[in-house]
């Protein structure tokens, strides 16, 4: 196993350590590292907690901040967070105005943030994200998993909360992102899990897991390697058959590497993706382009699209102030 | 050879088209894409110009913009640009102030940036950084390499004409921050250039390259993967002990993916950093981890260490607004 680790067993603590120093004007974790939560609430805004298993980084904590979430709770490498961590990180964040539980569809996700949910006192929502295009049911989850659309949910959503949106309001806004969002991903490699020490899965020098998920679960078909277009074109093919968005919809374009797939490559994928989406009749008129879900060194990437309306467009316009994303004054 | 492309032929074309299509709110090619440019000028400024073979994205081009470069010419894969691409540049962005050459210390690189310089009626100086300490030379350089270390003087150099330092300031600038920069690398494993469609060059299961250079050129010696604070200490024991720096010197830390390796490995890398700058008497004031300055899709990573006083502390919190790295107001 060729990575930069002590040992499995205090990589994740070790890690969480490095980035709440590393971002301390923005992030703090309690003394347990059970959570990372915004250094300063906004006392009378909706508290918005995300989490999941660790290994998809900056995915959730790097997008604790203003505009995006306010605390994320890390479970150890690809399993799910104890409903403890939910329970304290809610009371670290909630200051009356309740929390919503962004939470992507595997099955340990969402049991444990619904166990935390009922131990709660506080008003508490949740939002599911399956905007996993690629299969209907999977190894850990009961229809559609959770993927790269998680992010545009936390952004969005984070935009209107910052705004003095409640609880109610924030949770429909939450489902009606995840309805406009498709996401589809394909692997180009594996990846190793630090306490396994051996890749998850195994795919040819001339293979691709097309459709692959962001543990490495099997995706649709694994298929000879081909070119960026072609790739491209599958997975929007996938997307936009499954979004029936009208010709000219204003469409947010997320290309997202796994961890192991140069921006160079990505941007590729950005050029043939665009022009795809063109012949279909979508209008690119946002981006995000990175590593921003990640599925430790896997090489590939996933696409997502979202279709946009002026509130949404807007809502992805507002500022952030995270650790993984900033933009906006 | 496992990459997201069409053709080794065309992946630069296609990668910079999507690159500026996705950004275009910030940047622009010419017709010809022989440099990327801010989209708007900033008449009376002396622009800053950087460039270098491609495959170390973000690096340039994703630095173009307000508190940055105002051009970066993209060779191909590996491979310096070519003098008219400079000069081509210094045509679209200067605007009688002059411009600033910041280049990475490879022979072709100083040679071409150089040519160019010769070819231009405009007022031009250059910066050469050189922070590498691994080696004191090289496959493809006379004396030390330029590697992340140029990042730094890019953000700081950048801030400063952005404030209306002329030409001369700025290139002493240049120089006293690249003096005050060390950085170095290692590597878990090789890179492919997609012209070449096969590995750079090869490591065992078990080995890594200590001092590794940004194209894979060799470094200090090969040996047996050890853990990360291991890793960590050798580097910065050749880092700090080549800086001599005070016992209470401020610095900033910069930590480097080179392209395939987790985020959560680099936050490892960081605590462990911390730790050990600490032990030598060096206070870490600021941060910037991911990766900026890549090797394609090498596993690994580099540090780099500068030593900050008052007026470069405050170049580096100044506001930047890039592809890239966005902060500030």
């Amino acid at each position: 196993m060729k990575k930069l680790v002590d040992s499995p067993d205090t990589v994740l603590a070790q890690s969480l350590d490095g980035f709440c120093a590393a971002h301390a004007d923005l992030v703090v974790a309690d003394a347990d590292r059970r959570f990372v939560r915004r250094r300063t609430p906004t006392p009378g805004k909706v508290a918005l907690i995300s989490g999941g298993g660790s290994g998809h980084e900056p995915l959730h904590a790097g997008f604790v901040g203003h505009g995006m979430l306010d605390a994320a709770c890390p479970g150890q490498v690809f399993t799910s967070p104890t409903p403890d961590q939910m329970v304290e990180a809610v009371r670290a964040v909630d200051t009356g105005a309740g929390c919503l539980f962004i939470v992507k569809n595997y099955e340990g996700d969402v049991m444990n943030f619904s166990m935390a949910a009922d131990l709660c006192d506080a008003g508490i929502a949740t939002v599911i994200t399956d905007d996993d295009v690629a299969v209907e049911r999977s190894t850990w989850s009961t229809g559609r998993r959770g993927v790269a659309g998680t992010l545009v949910v936390e952004k969005l959503v984070g935009a209107a909360a910052e705004r003095g949106a409640d609880l109610d309001t924030l949770a429909a806004l939450g489902r009606r992102v995840n309805a406009a969002t498709r996401s589809m991903g394909v692997a180009l490699t594996s990846c190793t899990v630090p306490a396994a020490g051996s890749p998850t899965f195994t795919l040819a020098d001339d293979e691709m897991e097309m459709g692959v998920g962001i543990h490495g679960e099997p995706g649709r078909r694994r298929v000879p390697l081909v070119g960026a277009t072609a790739i491209a074109d599958e997975m929007l093919t996938a997307i936009v058959d499954d979004l029936t968005a009208p010709v000219g919809t204003e469409v947010l374009l997320f290309v997202n590497g796994f961890g192991g797939t140069p921006l160079m490559e990505l941007y590729v994928m950005v050029d043939a993706a665009r022009r795809i989406l063109a012949a279909r009749g979508l209008k690119v008129v946002r981006h995000l382009t990175g590593a921003y879900v990640t599925s430790l060194e896997m090489a590939g990437c996933s696409l997502t699209v979202t279709a946009l309306d002026a509130e949404l467009a807007a809502l992805w316009d507002a500022p952030v102030h995270t650790p993984a994303l900033r933009w906006g004054r």
